[in-house]
């Protein structure tokens, strides 16, 4: 027997597939949205159509923008010679939350992973490799987790790039070992940043 | 300075209103839906601006369904004469998850409650009591929570009901003392239904 009327139901079950939601806490987020249709529901659901339409992975990057080119690529602001590496798109918004950095990124989408099935390949190595000897890149700032496989990512990225005459580091003081970058707050993030240490 | 473009983050910003979710759990939650554009992001707004627009509440029961009349008070092969009083809609999708109950329904829309300005007139209560005096209820059985509220709530109806005619009872065994109906499993609820005790 169906507890809620079809449509709403399948409502739940997609919430339900969102991190951090279950199918008892899909169920009281659609309650709540159901009380709140005008205010919140509707509002929400064209936010979400609007991005879904319009996002997509930056070209040059991997950062997720609405254009070909994400905003940080195509803002002439940004200092070129500097291409900060990050494992995913939540560590680069975790950096520019920081402000500390004003370079250019690249972001895997992820990291080394043979368990994942997550080869250089699959995570733009190739592409920053390209990208380092097109732009002239003097440094490169590993700014990947603490973790084993962020840290055989790094390894991996500074063997492919040796000889391409970029200076590589590493973000140094403050990463916790084991830590995700998107859990540390912005004052550690620019302390690490600041002391970098080269590969 | 913005952490992602600023359509982003105006939807992470609705999705951390639902309840469950704070700014940290949005930000992932919305990260995974970028993730999935495709599977998971588009057929989610879609079905959200689907409810958002379709849902209403019914005008005999107060419950959420698409059309004028909900589809319990729509159907002809539930039980006439038999109403069951809830707080809210989850506790009607609740005790319908049991599926010991096949009478018609009255969502109250909450309890009692002067904190939250909740007076019976916010709460559907004259409408009940049409209602039972309109259908010839023959039984009313409040499914309340054994909170004050939701006790003073179920005295409330009782007493605005006495001279109905209808016999008013109540959930009994089972429902643990300050519960929510929402959290009990459907075996619980069909045992408190059988064994519900008159007022
Ligand atoms: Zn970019
Ligand atoms: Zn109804």
């Amino acid at each position: 027997m169906m507890a809620a009327p079809g449509d709403i139901e399948d409502l739940i079950g997609l919430m339900a597939r969102l991190p951090g939601l279950g199918p008892r806490s899909a169920r009281r987020a659609v309650l709540h949205l159901l009380k709140k249709r005008g205010p919140l529901m509707a509002p929400l659901a064209q936010a979400m159509a609007h991005v879904a339409l319009s996002a997509r992975d930056c070209v040059t990057c991997g950062n997720i923008g609405t254009d070909d080119q994400c905003p940080i690529c195509a803002d002439p602001a940004r200092a070129n010679g500097e291409i900060c590496v990050v494992a995913d798109v939540s560590d680069l918004w975790a950096m520019e939350r920081g402000g500390a950095f004003r370079g250019r990124y690249h972001v895997l989408g992820g990291t080394l992973s043979a368990l994942d099935g997550l080869g250089p390949e699959e995570l733009r190595i190739p592409r920053l490799v390209a990208r380092v000897s097109e732009e002239g890149t003097r440094e490169v700032i590993l700014a990947l987790a603490a973790t084993v496989d962020g840290q055989t990512t790094a390894h991996y990225i500074a063997d492919a790039l040796a000889g391409s005459g970029a200076q590589i580091s590493t973000l140094a003081q403050g990463v916790p070992v084991g830590g995700e970058l998107d859990y540390l707050d912005d004052g550690t993030i620019g302390a690490a940043l600041r002391a970098r240490r080269q590969v």
